[in-house]
């Protein structure tokens, strides 16, 4: 069964492409156009109520929330493609530690900048220039913890690539290409690092370019 | 091994707390005053470096983020106590997908509401009322679409009560006691019904009383 998609060009869904490729599941993308207001068409709130990307369809079964959607391929397909859940009970603990450091602390404030830097002048609004330095303010001292952690361990939850780093990796891409502020990243020795492995992943070369 | 948990007064040491109880998992409480700053002494942050509660030690294995403890536990302890995280992958993934949503959509704005209307009170800072009434609107169609969700299963993730509806639990509990607004709950029928089943369960009644 092939894994339906949808909203492939926008950063959430992308966390779920990332996943797939990496287990080396088979997928095709069903484009949902935002500026269109395409997820509040009757039909797209059917899959997912709340009107948000990304939502796949497997067969029958359809699931949103792209980290819900990451950890059910990786534990669906926990013997193939790159292992991303941990070999332990402990190690997956560790992940999820990660997985939600990145979405309550790290994106929150990653999010306000995207859509304040480049989506309000695409949006025609004004941009809010104290909670774009407010934003990169908090985003600055997630990444100081970060760059402690990353001290001592390759990857966020040990030595081995996991979810908790590919769960960063389509906003992380945004905020060194479009939102412009790559400094964040490049000022941290082990963090700059960290970016440089999880980002020239064959996965993220690939998806990147869809 | 007693586990040791960090911060019992607070909302989101309770989820931990409500999901160890519900697994019959022996636990004593550490109390951090976050009134007094004590979540900021170098020793606690050498536990949680964001200095945010909960955190939980088991030996000498340390996790923070209350909904990754919890799903750890949920997983060592599968076969003890309640089953939180389903019978098969499809039912986790749903289960997954609904603490996402409690995550992303239904804590923030109830977030907004606990902090103005408890806690800026008790700390001397001013109401904001139209953030308030802003984060009342925006819970209030989250809560419309939990809703028709409830109208076709007894809880979130399907007929078996799961992690999913265990982590609204906490802050819930504020929403109907201590910030007043019982009526977002009451005035819908489904919501109600799953409100009051989960809130008498003895876990919680249990763990209201600590």
């Amino acid at each position: 069964m092939v894994v339906k998609v949808y909203g492939p060009d926008y950063a959430s869904p992308k966390r779920v492409l990332v996943c797939l490729v990496e287990k080396g599941i088979e997928f095709k993308t069903v484009p949902v156009d935002l500026m269109k207001g395409e997820n509040r068409d009757p039909e797209f709130l059917k899959l997912q109520p709340f009107g948000e990307l990304p939502v796949i369809q497997d067969g029958d079964f359809t699931l949103f929330e792209s980290r819900a959607i990451i950890r059910y391929y990786a534990e669906k397909y926990k013997h193939q493609g790159t292992e991303l859940l941990g070999k332990s009970i402990e190690e997956r603990g560790l992940i999820e530690q990660w997985i939600e450091v990145e979405a309550h602390s790290y994106h929150p404030p990653l999010y306000s900048l995207v859509m304040q830097v480049i989506f309000h002048p695409l949006l025609g609004l004004p941009q809010d220039e104290d909670l774009i330095a407010k934003s990169e303010a908090k985003l600055a001292k997630v990444l100081d913890v970060y760059e402690e952690r990353l001290g001592r361990s390759k990857y966020l939850a040990g030595d081995e690539f996991s979810l908790a780093d590919l769960s960063h990796i389509p906003f992380t891409h945004l905020l060194v290409t479009k939102v412009g502020k790559e400094r964040l990243i490049r000022e941290r020795k082990h963090v700059s690092t960290w970016w440089d492995a999880i980002s020239s992943r064959p996965s993220w070369k690939k998806v990147s370019q869809l």
